[in-house]
C-alpha cells in the first residue's frame, strides 16, 4: 500500500507501536525503489494518525486495540479499513463474522467521530509491492459517509493498476470482507495471484 | 440457465409446481431461439428431478420447501444450488445469513443423500438469456463432494461465455452467495450488467 500510494504522489507515514520498526521498514522500501525517491517515512501510531487520511492495515484482530487510543486524533478524519477476519482450515481460508458483521463496522463503532470507509480487501500483496507486476484490479469501496468514499476513490484513482468502484454503504463490508476468503482459496487451489475485475462497468 | 445449457448440447427439463406453467415457458424459450432447436421441455418438479443433474433455481426462500418432497428422487444425484439470500434496502441489496450460513448448506442438510454443489450466483440474468450478449464470466463452484464439483464444472465448461473455477468446499458458499449483494448493488449504482472475472487464473 505504501509503495503504490507514494508512487502516485502521496506523502506516506508508516505507523507502528514502535517507531523504530516503522522507520526501519520505511527505509527498506525507499531503498528498494531508490530511483523513484518515494516519500515514505516511519513513525509511532500517533504520528501516523496525524495524516489527512489514515489506512488501518493491521491484522484484523489487532484493529480495534490499535485504534481505540487514537479516537481523538482520528476524529473528523477519513479512516480506511482494509482488514478481513479470516481463518485457515486445511487448504482453504474461511471468513469469520465479527460481532458487528464486518471489521469495518467494528472500526466505525470504535471511531464514532471518524469517517470510516472499507477498501483494498482483495489485492494480492506480492503484486501490490512490486510496481512492475502489471497488476490490474478493481477496488471495492464502501462507507456510510459519501465524503469518505469520494476521498478513498480519489486515492485509488491515481494508484497504478487500480480502479475504484463505489459499492455503497458500510453494510456491504461484510460481504466484501468475506469474499477475500474465496479469493485466497482460489489462489491456493490454482497457485495464482488473482485479482478481481468487474467486467461491464 | 436453460437457454445456455441447452445451447451447449444438454437436454433440459424445466420444473414447476404446475407442469402447465413449465411447459408454457419451455415453449416460449424454444420459439425465441427457433433456429437452434433447443431441447427444452417442461414438467412438474418430480419430472424435472428425474434428470441426471438438478439445478435449484427457485427464490431462496422457496428452496427448502421445494426440495424436501424430492429427497428420495434426488438421492445420489448432483444438485446445484444457485440461490442467494438477499434483501433490498433502498438502492442496495444486502445479504442475509441463513441459519446454516448459506442457502447451499441448508440445501445439503435438507438433501443429505444428494451431492450438493453451489454455483451460478453472480451471473446477470439478462445477459444469460441473450445468447448474443457477449457474456464472459467466471462461475465459482464449491461443494463438499469433489464429484459434484467435477460434474458442475463440466457443465459450465461447455456453456457459452462461462468459465468454471473450483472455489473449494461448501464452507465457501456463504461468502460466494453474500457477494451477490455487492454485484447487484454495483449494477444498480453504475446502471450496468457486470460480471465477475478473476484475472491471473
Amino acid at each position: 500500500m505504501a509503495v503504490r500510494l507514494a508512487e502516485s504522489g502521496a506523502k506516506v507515514t508508516l505507523g507502528s507501536r514502535e517507531a523504530e520498526r516503522a522507520i526501519g521498514v520505511a527505509g527498506e522500501v525507499r531503498a528498494r525503489w531508490g530511483e523513484l525517491a518515494l516519500d515514505i517515512l516511519g513513525s509511532d501510531n500517533v504520528g501516523a494518525a496525524g495524516a489527512d487520511v489514515v489506512i488501518l492495515a493491521t491484522p484484523w484482530d489487532s484493529a480495534i486495540a490499535t485504534l481505540k487510543p487514537l479516537r481523538e486524533v482520528l476524529a473528523g478524519k477519513v479512516v480506511i479499513s482494509m482488514a478481513n477476519a479470516l481463518i485457515k482450515e486445511g487448504r482453504e481460508m474461511l471468513p469469520l463474522i465479527p460481532p458487528r458483521g464486518s471489521v469495518a463496522a467494528a472500526v466505525q463503532a470504535a471511531l464514532p467521530d471518524s469517517l470510516v470507509a472499507a477498501a483494498f480487501h482483495h489485492l494480492p500483496a506480492g503484486e501490490m509491492e512490486n510496481l512492475e507486476s502489471g497488476l490490474e484490479a478493481d477496488v471495492l469501496v464502501c462507507s456510510d459517509h459519501p465524503e469518505a468514499s469520494v476521498v478513498t476513490e480519489s486515492l485509488i484513482e491515481v494508484m497504478r493498476g487500480l480502479r475504484p468502484l463505489n459499492a455503497g454503504t458500510l453494510s456491504q463490508a461484510s460481504a466484501i470482507e468475506a469474499f477475500t476468503a474465496v479469493c485466497i482459496t482460489l489462489n491456493i487451489r490454482y497457485r495464482a495471484h488473482s485479482t478481481l475485475r468487474m467486467i461491464g462497468i
